[in-house]
């Protein structure tokens, strides 16, 4: 019997304890165990959940009970919930976990612990929802040296985008719509500033390229500067407005990463990828483009994932499974105002002035727009080559075009 | 160090050979661990290869050196293919496969046998090529309840119907672009027949629903029958046509497997995966539709996949891992022909007649239709039941819609 303990009654804690007990028969066909949610601990009572009986207010309670082999750690946030999986892995428990913040600010501090303890701490979840990407980046891409790491990793931002892109709506206008179907929470800065895709993208990159990278090393860029217009001009060239996590190894082994709406072209398989979905492309020397795709949040995607972590953890309880990475540094990422690419750029200036900067630029056109108003794209550059060349313009809107 | 002898130096092997020689700073750095190429089995020698040294002729020389932990077969068919890897798992090697043929006809027995030895049989590259597949759907679904495995499985038709769809080639000029192009075989009938798609769908299924299929089980059409006429009927409603290998659970525990091609939907992300990519679709009770994209076939993808499986098989040299399902049987399967869809019809016939059998029909229209030709789509039935409703038709083309 494999002993299971939920810090965290929420959303996800909730749907964990629902498929572990819901699909009890299936998992131990399929493992040959059984698994019991023995305790979830969280600071309310429910007495009238199915699971109440269960529900405790101590920690102690569960570090102290050497019946428990796996505890799913599903409280967020780096407090508390840091706390708590420390103590877990110091008690010789297993911890699986659906808390980004917590990974891309502590897990190379908890993954050497759980080395040391001889324990697993696992985080399928923490990217992507339910949808299987730390696991096949780790071990089925092993045999690669990975390029580069980059997706739609917020479902929330690419809700809005969707609406902002299908329905003409404004930004403003997109997130309330989001706010009111439950795809936004109340205060959505997380979201639509770029700091949820920004853990991710981080989390994805020590995964890919074996260094920790701090969220705080990121650059990240939301989509509140992005308008209809831009919507507008991307539509008239064939692409779509994305938000990307993007991490991209370079020659001397460093790593660019940063957070950024970009222009994709309609042929990307990433410009299909509409509403909540996510989707994540890695580039393996070996194996090319892989992409991953599907809901990348929500109460029983998210608790597919961290149930399958649990079987997981239980599988390897007596040998090791360490998914591993170095610690981090400054010397680890470099800027990524050096990263050539494409731009697309919305501006207010003289348009022969542009012409000089940029000889044979061709202006975009959208209906509505005003005379002063001039939008276009250039070709391969650096951000600093960008902002030197057209120094004389007033940007509006900035945008790379994935290439 | 681990020691891993390849069967079979063709573009696989080689390219097996050469990932792991060539990443051999990168793995260890993963893995902790050494591996070497200790022998390469072929009938032929290779004086000019690097790995020519190593060249043997007799399996007897791998089956009975105890250094050898991971034998790789990329000798393919199921012939010399089983006698070598089930000598290798009874000699107690951890066998790891590119070979979607053996899989597919023998994998139930391969794998009892290696878990009897206490070694791994793994076959991640025999589907999707370098797309990590196998391993996620066993693994990180495990907690779902899986419905419905769907996927493009074969990189040549795919490509076949992406020249029809994108350039107007017939289906003999566009095979013939891929066989010059290296995509297709000078005998090219196992991929437009289907038997390439109908074997990964095999283990796919077995994979997600336990049980063995055999490819003799599963109803299998090819792209033979696809004509551009079909492809621009599809087109007027906002379809593409691609050939399909499908497995779904029916309630009653049995399995629905075919291959055929189907009408997809633009907006369905598989509908945009062009050339020779490919894609699995698969759908989970907890986490709703996922999907997986890449490179589903060449020397390098393929190659990936395998040694991802070699480095895991040496990971899990003193533990349990066993992928597993149980025997085949006649009770497995469900007939398709009961598999309730919508269908796309083109055919010979009255138009008064087919208005009498199906009420409300559209009419589709192309550029250059014979006057006698009838193309529309049908509400939701199975295959039966369309065959009973237009009995008086003469069928020139039948379809799936895929919803």
């Amino acid at each position: 019997m494999i002993n299971v303990a939920i810090l965290g009654f929420g959303t996800v804690g909730s749907g964990v304890a629902e498929v572990l007990e819901g699909h009890r028969e299936l998992i131990t066909q399929r493992t040959g165990r059984q698994f019991r949610v023995k305790y979830i601990l969280d600071v309310r009572d429910f007495p009238d959940s199915p699971f109440g009986d269960r529900v405790i207010h101590d920690f102690q309670t569960i570090e102290q009970d050497p019946e428990v082999d796996v505890v799913v750690e599903t409280i967020g946030g780096a407090g508390v919930a840091k706390e708590y999986t420390q103590r877990a892995l110091r008690a010789g428990k297993s911890v699986v976990t659906s808390n980004k913040e917590l990974v891309a600010c502590c897990g190379h501090e908890l993954l050497q612990l759980a080395k040391e303890k001889k324990v697993s701490y696992l985080f399928e979840a923490s990217v992507g929802g339910g949808i299987p990407i730390i696991s096949p980046l780790y071990q089925c891409l092993s045999a690669n040296e990975i390029f580069e790491v980059c997706g739609i990793l917020n479902g929330t931002t690419n809700y809005i985008l969707t609406r902002m892109i299908g329905a003409g709506l404004s930004f403003e206008a997109a997130l309330k719509e989001a706010q009111e179907n439950g795809y936004a929470e109340r205060d959505p800065s997380a979201d639509v500033e770029g700091h949820d895709a920004c853990r991710k993208i981080c989390i994805l990159a020590a995964v890919a390229f074996g260094r920790h990278i701090y969220p705080e090393q990121v650059p990240t860029e939301g989509i509140t500067g992005v308008s209809l217009a831009d919507v507008d001009y991307a539509d008239s060239v064939g692409k779509k407005i994305k938000l990307l996590g993007r991490a991209l190894r370079n020659g001397d082994g460093t790593v660019t990463a940063y957070v950024a709406p970009h222009l994709v072209d309609q042929s990307d398989p990433m410009a299909g990828v509409v509403d909540v979905f996510n989707a994540i492309k890695i580039r393996g020397d070996a194996v090319g483009d892989v992409m991953f795709y599907g809901r990348g949040a929500g109460k029983l995607p998210t608790a597919s994932a961290v149930v399958s972590d649990v079987i997981d953890a239980a599988k390897h309880m007596n040998t090791k499974k360490y998914l591993d990475w170095q610690e981090g540094g400054e010397d680890v990422c470099a800027s990524a105002d050096s990263l050539v690419s494409p731009w697309y750029v919305r501006a207010e200036g003289s348009a022969e002035a542009l012409r000089r900067a940029l000889p044979g630029v061709s202006l975009l056109a959208r209906h509505g727009a005003a005379d002063s108003e001039l939008a276009f794209l250039t070709g391969p550059m650096s951000r600093t080559e960008l902002e030197e060349k057209l120094a004389g313009l007033s940007f509006r809107c900035v945008l790379r075009v994935l290439d």
